[in-house]
């Protein structure tokens, strides 16, 4: 009876049903044709794959909707600069910024809308966010390259392109420049092309003044040390948290730097509120997402990927390997929240887990009633 | 003269005014042709008229933007629980869900993503608010079967599917489901597959505790009910409402229960900040919605159909039959707002509606200055 | 190296970067293949230049998507009401309504959800809001026309309609209307079809008292005197803003007044929260907008030009001709922010400018610190 059956479509829990009901058909009546559900997609990419943009000063490779389409939300840029080299002024219409400092130093100055301007220096461990269009610039402080890890909240940002001060100085007509800058014409023919990064000094170790000393200080700061914080530790790794709570003007993203030790296993969860987009900074893992309507997809990570999960799907991480492996996991939303399988068997009464498992209360008395986080090896 | 006429689409006033320029072509001048619009969608679906899903414990019919494509924001779920019987554990990663119970009585656990838990008996008149991505699960208390009406914040959620708990230990690599809850594979492989609505035995009245004792009370209540509250009263029927402000979980959805005598009149009104979804419980009632550039449409309506009424658009609901009308209505917005025509009337000068509407004073002088909300019997 | 070069969308920094790589290949290796990036969409329409709507009390013509595609975040409308007219009530499902009186003078009555109205006078520089779905007439109150123009927090608002009390009543069932006014049905065929915008008579000066005298007083205003407000002033010009700050009910909107000199230049600018939507009054103007990989557009503005640029792209406004330019500008938020090029100049070190423009020393210190805002004719 087709026309009576379930739709094919906008089916939700009759169509989770479906997979009960051609599995038991003894127990329920339903549909005669099975449902089309588009599988999960793709969730991994490695960042590195592709040759990006190499300079003289560093280079920056990418992560957008354009190389990893599910990761509608976040885009992610994995960049480096030479000593002294600068990632010039610059600001994004359309996404705010977050970074977490891989390897070497480098120094950043903000200029928010309010007039006010900071300047700060970052090392391995430290993140900076800067909010939806306020103009930036980094410089590479050496000894050494710096590699950073960028974080965006729009997956969908390199669309609108970044906002160079030399491209828009160079495109500006000059007498509109020379009135602006309080310089000559001739003067403003001097300014290069787009520099995007390009070479330079490293600075004086001492923070160098703002030009404008009559500036307010910076109310909010850039900058949160997410290495210094005392870990949460669980018994097969430990865990950096950092969301608007402590940092307050992160306000749209959520970051999380997690350490999983050899055989280590992120026990099944899900959150309810946000996607989780992850950067594989060293070791291996292999996550299995569930999406509904019996959808499963597993996939490997290794140093460089980056993988993403959908808001609400279910999923585990499983630690590979005998090294530890660190990921850096960002989530589109300033309050973390997470629900586990574990806490949800604890806040159950016995009999319903033994009538919706068909399990005796004696195995129900064994399931967990609390969340262990991160397991140790078995 | 085409080229200088109004625009044919995105006209608004200009577009509005086309129906008294072409009825009162020595008034004013305009377009020579008359402007597109889009008629009002059909906005009646009988959430019954489907097989949907039946099995041994229950039942469900759905009216997602699949069956009912003007009901982009709100999705609508007619579930029948018998005896003991379970709808499983299982969360939704895109909507919120809220529920009427209809008849009969269970049972429903929640745990949010705090750590809280909580577990409440519902009957007639009740309802819940479960916030998106929180697990839940309901058992029938029989006696008898219970019946409820569901409603979800979001009219594409069935397409994002529900995630049950069995679906996802039963799909997920069996040594991490062992790990996770610290059991064998052996005993995994014992777990169902997908039960959705599954058979049980009525547990025993006094409440279960919940698994893990040590658990936080949950702070924010799930459970409101409705039919508890002090009506509000008018000449021709009664309204109990539900918004965030009684409720405050229930922050996307405002609920109202409306009950119609034989003959009533819901006057002439419209809601500025939200769509409204009906559910007709018994009785019969036409609606008739307006919709700019003289566009109406009226459908009647009986029991288990679910209307629609799109943001803005002015209506009225004028009872039919000699039983009283009962309807559940959903708002989209925790916050709820209407103005009706008799109050937007008494806010104006006489003068204004003299010009307005061409009329004598001594006939303003008798059109209302406050509203009724619910006519009686004329 | 097409498989290995830069992605063609989806590039953001990358591509960015490819205006340098080209143009100094030895210095950067990149893709082989120049991006493809949108030029700069037209961002100029004369509101005037349709013939729109006109009648016997009055005219109107507007600027939506479908005239001005860029401005999807803000429509206009350039409105004119004969002494005596009325604007017939009605109310937008869809956009809140701001407004600034150019000519003349007009009332307007504004019904609002929580059952408060409000009844204002209205004359050149004085401006209203009417939230999104309020219900609001207009009526010119001479001598002469008046003429304003109008803001919508929607660029396609005209497509939903605007909603008149006539075609209501004229389309609802004459019974329910009969009903709900208290009144025959014969009664009910003597109201008018849409009226729009009618002839009547100028009202007494003295605000004439609401029909329902007990009416709650409006808590809220609808009413702010743009001109009375005592201005920025600037070298260059003088600035009038309003946003929620200082008039609560305008949440979605900041409004600005800006008046520049002959031979001013409103500096080079961004807005990283909202769109900009200017509408020309008197004199001329030359805007130029920047959009990333080196994208420029200028347009030249006069009077009854629309102009929008959108979200976080850089700009500047350079007066022409011998008479001063005043715009009417709107942004898509009620907070207003804004970074100039010398406060962000201001707001670095010196090093890092001199690195990033390769420029001397001395010459950055000649670079200004703070914004001047306005320049004067230099």
């Amino acid at each position: 009876m087709p026309a009576e059956g379930i739709s094919r479509r906008g089916i939700f829990d009759a169509l989770a049903a479906g997979s009960l009901v051609f599995a038991a058909a003894e127990t329920a009546e339903a549909a005669d044709e099975p449902p089309k559900i588009e599988p999960i997609a793709p969730f991994k990419y490695n960042i590195e794959s592709k040759r990006g943009w190499q300079g003289e000063g560093g280079s920056a490779k990418e992560a957008t909707v354009e190389e990893f389409p599910i990761s509608q939300s976040i885009a992610g840029v994995s960049m480096r600069l030479k000593p002294g080299s600068i990632r010039e002024l610059h600001w994004h219409a359309l996404a705010a910024e977050w970074a977490y400092m891989l390897e070497g130093r480098c120094r950043a100055t903000v200029v928010m809308p309010n007039g006010q301007s900071e300047i700060s220096d970052f090392g391995p461990g430290d993140t900076w966010y800067f909010p939806r269009g306020h103009g930036h610039a980094l410089q590479g402080m050496g000894p050494g390259e710096c590699h950073f890890i960028l974080g965006f909240d729009n997956g969908h940002f390199s669309e609108y392109g970044t906002f160079s001060i030399t491209d828009w100085i160079k495109t500006a007509p000059p007498h509109i420049v020379a009135r602006t800058l309080g310089i000559t014409e001739a003067e403003v023919a001097r300014f290069p092309k787009e520099v995007y990064i390009g070479p330079g000094k490293v600075p004086e170790a001492a923070i160098e003044p703002l030009r404008d000393a009559a500036l307010q200080p910076a109310q909010s700061s850039h900058k949160y040390r997410l290495d210094m914080q005392a870990p949460r530790v669980f018994p097969g790794g430990v865990e950096y948290m950092v969301s608007s709570k402590e940092f307050p003007i992160q306000s749209t993203l959520t970051a999380v730097k997690m350490i999983l030790q050899p055989g280590a296993l992120r026990e099944l969860h899900w959150h309810p509120h946000a996607d989780e987009w992850q950067f594989y900074v060293r070791g291996r893992a292999r996550v299995g997402v569930f999406g509904s309507h019996s959808r499963t997809r597993i996939e490997e990570f290794g140093p460089n990927d980056v993988g993403f999960v959908q808001q609400g799907y279910g999923h585990y991480i499983e630690q590979l390997g005998n090294e530890p492996t660190e990921i850096i996991i960002l989530f589109n939303s300033g309050i973390y929240e997470e629900i586990s399988l574990a806490n949800w068997l604890g806040g159950n009464p016995v009999s319903l887990l033994e009538t919706n498992f068909g399990i005796p209360k004696e195995m129900v008395d064994r399931l967990p009633k609390r969340e262990t986080g991160i397991f140790k090896r078995a």
